[in-house]
């Protein structure tokens, strides 16, 4: 039914990657990954994005601790912070004599939206190297403190992270939801979606991911599966000063 | 001195679609796309999007109209609506007992990150098939209309639109800034950026893109570049309602 393409296998190959050899990545090959993630689509050419290669270790570390206190960032060679970036535009602005818009929320989105598209292929491109890579969502964390230890100016804003190494782990491939939970056809639609999520469940239990969970639970073990894991994991934001960070780095949000 | 995959050649040859053969995409080719985009990386596997393929010529007209009356919307056989979406976890808290936090910034940035993800996966895919795409940034335009041409609940937003099908036009490659622009080691320094954008000034306007704007200008047609362009491009937001829509949507915003 799936039709296959290397580019198809590559895809359903990932898997977020958190040991690595004790091998350094070169700067151009650095490059070849970021000027792969550069052919992403970008909202009008805009190209609201940057990248910082962070490979100094006492760096990493900072870093490792900023975002979680991930021992895989301090491990991996290269750590890539990918940011939404109108500051470059607003350098220009300045010198073309105009004025930017940063007011509204598009501003942000249009930017974290460019960001991330080439986040994905730059992941996709360093895989196919024979690389493994894995977004850090906790580089925002800490933003304030992000912003300070990559000298982030104003108008730029750490999105995700991501470490980048030669693997040191077998790959682990998480099933995703039946693709009929998030696909529906005309119009939003989730009629079908107990059955789907009843389905999901019980393949995300068969990779034993939750064993050791079900000690910390009342209920029966059988009945842990992803909607309840999931469901523990959104009762409690603790990213809660995005917005003021945000609005720090002169990002309006109207 | 790029290394050359499969993969990257797909991501190198990646151009916008905006004309279309008048011929079907199948149900289950459009499954392999989305499902390929299912299989980027999710924060906690939390895989908080959703997908609406419109294919009904009625409904392709409508959202062309809201999208900025995009003749290709209209011409393409499908349109994908790519949503950020908090609501299938929103369900399955309710039902598992649980509350959801959706309050904060980061609850929507997350969940659009997800969604970028995954697009540009999709978008892979289908190019690595012999189909073309166009992301359509216009799905934002009129997002109230939006929402109620495709029912979206609360607790989802449609962060970009695509249109998918077979290509009838000749690809057009558009170069990127020079990575360097955009590729900054250790921290945030864009102290050679100036001569950097001249040389993608220069290139820009090699590619005879800009034609026709300089008759619209008093300046030397050869000083109207990418600096130029992007600079009056953002001098105005048209998208000021989207803050107002996220609420509405019970996006909390703080």
């Amino acid at each position: 039914m799936i039709k296959r393409t290397p580019v198809i296998d590559t895809i359903y190959n990932h898997s977020s990657v958190r040991h690595y050899r004790d091998e350094p990545i070169s700067p151009d090959l650095v490059r070849t990954i970021v000027a792969a993630g550069q052919q992403a689509a970008t909202s009008s050419n805009l190209q609201l994005y940057s990248a910082i290669a962070v490979s100094d270790p006492a760096s990493r570390k900072h870093l490792a601790e900023l975002c979680g206190d991930q021992e895989h960032i301090r491990q991996a060679p290269v750590f890539i912070a990918w940011c939404a970036d109108l500051s470059r535009l607003h350098r220009i602005c300045r010198e073309q004599g105009h004025q930017i818009d940063a007011e509204y929320m598009e501003n942000f989105l249009v930017a974290a939206v460019d960001t991330a598209l080439l986040m994905q292929n730059a992941c996709l491109a360093a895989e196919s190297l024979g690389l493994g890579t894995c977004f850090i969502g906790g580089i925002r964390n800490r933003p304030a403190q992000v912003i300070k230890a990559l000298d982030l100016p104003k108008l730029t804003f750490a999105v995700s992270g991501m470490t980048l190494g030669y693997p040191d782990s077998a790959p682990v491939n998480r099933p995703r939801l039946e693709t009929e939970a998030i696909l529906h056809w005309e119009r939003y639609d989730p009629k079908d979606e107990a059955k789907l999520l009843d389905l999901y469940d019980a393949s995300m239990r068969a990779t034993g991911i939750y064993q050791g969970r079900q000690i910390e639970t009342d209920e029966d073990s059988d009945q842990y599966g992803w909607r309840e894991h999931s469901a523990r994991r959104v009762k409690k934001t603790s990213r809660t000063d995005l917005r003021v960070v945000l609005e720090h780095q002169g990002f309006g949000l109207k």
